[in-house]
């Protein structure tokens, strides 16, 4: 069962239980890319939703469309931003670099969704016409950049920060757990002075509070969007009040504050924004590679590796080797990293090939940032449930490694000199003995002086040092 | 509805109409990341499937399985590969970094459906086991590998080539059919001496000819197998014949010649043979973003641009302005190209990250370089079929540039020499004449030897420069 | 000539007439990689000089050291900074991933010095120790760091800054003095509504504008300063004020504020500032390129191809055309483009390496990050002098394109609607009329009216469009 | 002292004691980015150098020039090739993307020297013309490609084969020599069957094999020279047989087969070769990573790490920490690795911007690779020299992380079947017992029967498992 719907170049069929049009239809036909995979999803959809809906409001406000036709093109688009209608969105990222078939295809869904309320013909574009009405004064040209700023940032306030954060708070509240757990230091990979599991800890948290950081400042620039230039920057067939009134109007739905952009060419024909926020979360993703590495280096074992960490054992580690155990959530969170990293340099890449009044890889640099706001925060939060929360010193690895370490030996600088000090390690490491019997056979200071000046815990805090 | 599976870490319970067992269901609850996108497709479930085949009918070939156990296993295996049972197959790429929970998802859904085939229990593991007789001689640690290589060269062979050799004899023909277009060259964007469309042509097609040889030389290196090495490259618990008769079932079955690598160690700790084949689908994508974007670029205006080339009109090319039409087909494919680098960035970047027996960022690699594959073949196949095979020559545009071409005048080097020449050009280009007007003017050739020395098809031959 | 340095390794003959001892020495041998290309150059050793001074002066305020000692070791520190000690610093990047030896050639060139202006003998240890005295409170693991960050903030404030800012300042002036001139629009590389060259420029510059933003917020992040953390981030061995101290007394040399970190567990262990400010560097490329892409095509031709801009003939494109003239420049500009890109993937990839204490892979992060900003500079410099000074329209060429352009069918969008506007535009496009005769053909307007609607210059501005 | 030189934009000053001419000296005024960084060093100036002496005997012996004319030009190119006349050379990468500047450099210092050997005045271009003569059949757009490839070619044979075989050869060595020492295998960091030291390091070189593979057909087709081009492709200008017989005489020269490349248009307006190679030194980078990564996590500690391997003690590693040893070699090499990556994402980026028939990110490419190239080499050399022919066996720490691992159980796996052995391996990691006592705890076999299966140096070879 299909219908004719029509648009400038002519008719075209459609299945009749779908509310796209005739350009969704073509799009659907010409680009047959990457499917399943990268069928547009829930974010950006919605960003479509919230657009729509704002600039209709927008519209109505100025003038620019009757109140009738506002209020049924809001209807229509509050039933694709609750997800009702994303059955009705089946294009790929891989179209028109301008996303024009993306925003058309959310005109046409919500025209005939909203001709269909008003109980008219689907397809007939009365009363409410994709281009002249739910379209009004925009083009994909700064629409659909500005579905994907709205998408990005709800994405990263809505999933990242609170995904990321409770991974965060775990590992914080467990750097105050194990704030009094003296351990070797590794530097190199090579055993140096201690450290607390604590102090250990805390550097990741101040890893990830750094990457946040960034992030948020990252995010405050992607608010400022494209919508109210229109086709060139201009703004041209826009009311000039309308991109400001959009913009708050899509700032009052989310809750989150958007602005027009100060300069709409700019904003049309470049997407630095997004590569900021690519790079911000590359910075994350860096964080996370180091930690889930240190968990699993900590960890490492059961028997011939570090073993300083426990972690929680999830499923067997081999097909073949009964009762191994992995450390399988920092192997995903280290894969995640690497694909983030992809991300990044696809969307750094497509950020700098815009021409002239416009950049034409749009859609996939709007997929990638979202991809990897999705993967940090699935993996942020599985890591957190599966592994962080579990992680616990072995309190007897780590204070038999402990009293093996010479590295010890740096307390003594202060007291006898690097040189005499280096000596002390040399010979200790040579013949095997310990710190204390290398440091005593040397004659540079009695025993007293060696247990006063060499206290681990002491070597933790600077202040003790004095 | 559920029933009971165990493993070696106890009883879980599963969905009753599901044949997964206890690890895939573990690691469905453990890693919720990236769903849906990142869920394995086909070519991997078909992968694991030939693989899972080839082992059983191998070891029943050298003793190691009953002969109806191994017939059981290849029954259950066919549906795997024929992909009646891929909704059994839910797991996700960014899991345990060797693969383990996927291998052990074919494993368990081989096992219960050779159970159910058998007229067993589902989770009784009689008379078929998932690991003791499915994974008999096999680890995942060379399984998946495996697997992986499989996957990569099958998808290779059966899309890729066909997908881009469509592509690729389209602008042969093409390049064949302007062999006689005279047009201005351009480099540095600059107008340069003469060449022919069927010579430009026939350099896009030099490219991908020279990606595709590429591409050959990795594939042929994919197809060195890790099968045989189980744990961790020794072999152990392998039958010592049981890589390589593997190897050769795999062939049987693909028609595809894989072999058992040379050094097992390698195969398991390291996935160089896959970075290489994504570096060079990376020569492919940068082929084709120099096609595409020449592409665009000749087909620029319509009025404004180059506009030497004409391209199908597909869609809509604008939502604000009417008429307007745009290289759509281009635009897809060169946001391919930027993810095919992003991807293969991914994928670099994992392959050095192997420790010791172990690279443990498999299933990322695998799924990178699978995705570059479908997404070059579909876009090969889009645009050839929507905008390679439409292209013509704007043939008064063509000439009409041709015609204003001050480059021409290189063709006076080899009789008055460079300095002359350049002078000749110069003062054209100041004044705004003709290229002859000013040769004439300069009082260095006459008219005749003008037209004699000056006839720009002459200049697309060396021959006919003599 | 040589003579006697030692180490804890024992003693080695190095050249007489240079300053360095025997860890530097030691180093010279060991790694022979990269050279020439890649010995440290001012930046670095210059901010070792910097670190170096104000340690000696935080130890003496401190009382850690005697003030002659210090005076001694700032004199010597002095010369370092002044670069009159370049050639002392022998050593390349690919050493030890710490620097250590990078921060023992400061140590001991400055020991030596410093012996030398008291009297002594280089090589004694004698009055200044390198280590007890010049990297006293020390650890490589802190110093080198603090270095890296001292040095990329300072090259980013003091040659970063103005040089882009320079182009900046030029390309603002161009685009108010080319606020009047009206020209194609272009997106998807087709004809699209009229803008105005000012209108473009001030895109170029909203782009630079932002990617400073960026940069700005990565400075002020990357000054926060590892100093005071020593060998494993706990200061062990070191004043507990001698960190805050120290930035307090290298923000007094440099006139740039610094500040000790908050963690120094992470500012070992890990240099995402250096990633961030990478990948905000990145951000600039991406414009650059950009603007570099736009310059040279609006400038393509001279015949043959946009020809909108002219720009500055600097050299003779071609050995084989003359006459040619070329984008230069651009070439050059998004040349480095792409090596800051790639800059951009080590620090990014280095900067997700470390592991416990320690991030081993600073000496290549640092590099990358400097490169990254001369080259950027250096170019916009370039760029500005020999190109964007001298950008100028070719009004005529504009004009010509601008009246034959179809898209000024957009402004009847709002007076007869989208669909009876695009077909007048296809109609002009068919039959190869102006927009007007096409107009007036379809009927849906007088010549009156399209006059008074169809005006170039009011479709560049939102409010005449009301 | 300055003289007057000139090309077809007029008169310039040169230093007097310079052979460079006019286009040279613009181009150092015009491009001052990078220095001295950036200046081309040997393999550019000589690849051109060997270039220019062949395109005069070639068109010597095609009667296109006379032949004491091109006797003059192989004299003067031959101390190009020696290097007498680097200082000659002053141009950086970042400038015409052609690198025309760098081809007229080579023109005008060839003309000027072979000038000054006949007799002649600099400058006057008599009797040896820089464009007329030396530049004869060439344009910089096939002469700088042709020089680039042979740059690569040549270092690819000349240095990475040797010093990469160097490493490769003495890692097979010590493959050999530790063929029976049976150690802990690792997976996911964690315990693991066992392997001998022998097979370990036979994965290394079955890594670096395979890369050098890859890197040996990049190489053959980096043979394949655009020579005979000129400037578009077409020839125009050259005589027909000048590009083949120009490269028998480049092969001749170097020793290495080189050939015209079939269709010129490509070699021209894409440089993919070059993206091959790079993506090949890329195959080697990540081979190195894991190879350098192993050994120093093998050679971790002292004595809280793995501590299995010892290397040599270079130099003291630390400022503040006595007697500590740091893998320095290893940290060089990773280094080294992410540079090649950050290499290669630069030449994948700028070999994708081709446009039309010329590819204008040339020198970067060219730069990329001879720097990946070089840097690769030297840090082969010197991790051969100062850490791999000092690798040995730490036999007592070997043998205790041995005697302690409990997956030794998977021997078991045949006996007794993977559930059964997995209990027993859990039983013992719970309650800290040794793999036999818990095995006999199980009741699942007998200590003569344990002794018998549980083999470690058996389990090192698949044959054994029988």
């Amino acid at each position: 069962m299909s219908r004719i719907e029509s648009d400038s170049m002519g008719t075209i069929e459609v299945p009749a239980d779908r509310y796209w049009g005739a350009q969704t239809q073509r799009s659907l036909q010409n680009f047959d890319i990457g499917r399943p995979t990268f069928v547009w999803g829930r974010p950006m959809i919605k960003a479509l939703g919230v657009l729509k809906k704002a600039a209709a409001q927008a519209n109505a406000d100025l003038g620019e469309l009757p109140p009738d036709i506002a209020d049924l093109i809001v209807q229509a688009a509050d039933e694709v931003i609750e997800g009702k209608l994303d059955e009705d969105f089946p294009l790929v990222v891989f179209q028109t670099g301008s996303g024009t078939q993306s925003n058309m295809n959310s005109n046409e869904v919500i025209s005939n969704r909203a001709i269909e309320i008003a109980g008219g013909e689907m397809g007939t574009k009365k009363p409410v016409h994709p281009n002249d009405h739910v379209n009004r004064g925009q083009s994909s040209n700064d629409t659909f950049p500005t579905a994907m700023h709205i998408a990005v940032v709800t994405e990263i306030n809505e999933k990242l920060y609170p995904d990321v954060t409770k991974l965060r708070d775990t590992l914080a509240a467990k750097a105050d757990e194990f704030v009094d757990v003296v351990m070797v230091g590794r530097t190199h990979l090579q055993d140096a002075t201690p450290v607390t599991l604590g102090q250990v800890i805390s550097g990741w948290v101040a890893q990830i509070d750094f990457a946040l950081d960034g992030i948020r400042y990252a995010d405050s620039r992607a608010r400022e969007l494209a919508i109210g230039g229109t086709a060139v920057g201009t703004g041209l067939n826009a009311h000039p009040e309308f991109g400001k009134l959009a913009a708050k109007k899509i700032s009052e739905q989310t809750g989150i504050e958007f602005v027009q952009a100060d300069n709409l060419f700019a904003s049309l024909s470049a997407h630095d924004a997004l590569v900021q926020v690519s790079g911000a979360l590359r910075v994350l993703a860096d964080a996370l590679m180091k930690i889930a590495n240190d968990v699993r280096w900590y960890a490492s074992g059961p028997r011939n590796g570090i073993g300083e960490l426990t972690i929680p054992e999830n499923e067997p580690g081999s097909s073949i080797m009964p009762g191994k155990v992995n450390p399988t959530q920092s192997e995903a969170m280290t894969m995640v990293a690497t694909k983030v990293f992809g991300n990044d340099a696809t969307v750094g890449f497509a950020g700098s090939q815009g021409n002239f009044q416009l950049n034409v890889f749009k859609p996939v640099m709007a997929w990638c940032c979202l991809e990897s706001i999705q993967l940090i925060g699935d993996s942020c939060v599985s890591f957190n449930d599966h592994c962080a929360v579990g992680i616990e010193p072995n309190l007897a690895r780590i204070q038999a490694n402990l009293d093996s370490n010479l590295m010890l030996v740096t307390a003594l600088n202060r007291h006898i000199g690097y040189d005499k000090a280096a000596k002390i390690a040399k010979n200790a490491h040579k013949k095997g003995l310990t710190l204390r019997d290398s440091a005593l056979e040397s004659g540079e200071l009695t025993g007293d002086e060696f247990d006063a000046w060499v206290v681990p815990v002491d070597m933790t805090h600077p202040s003790a040092a004095e």
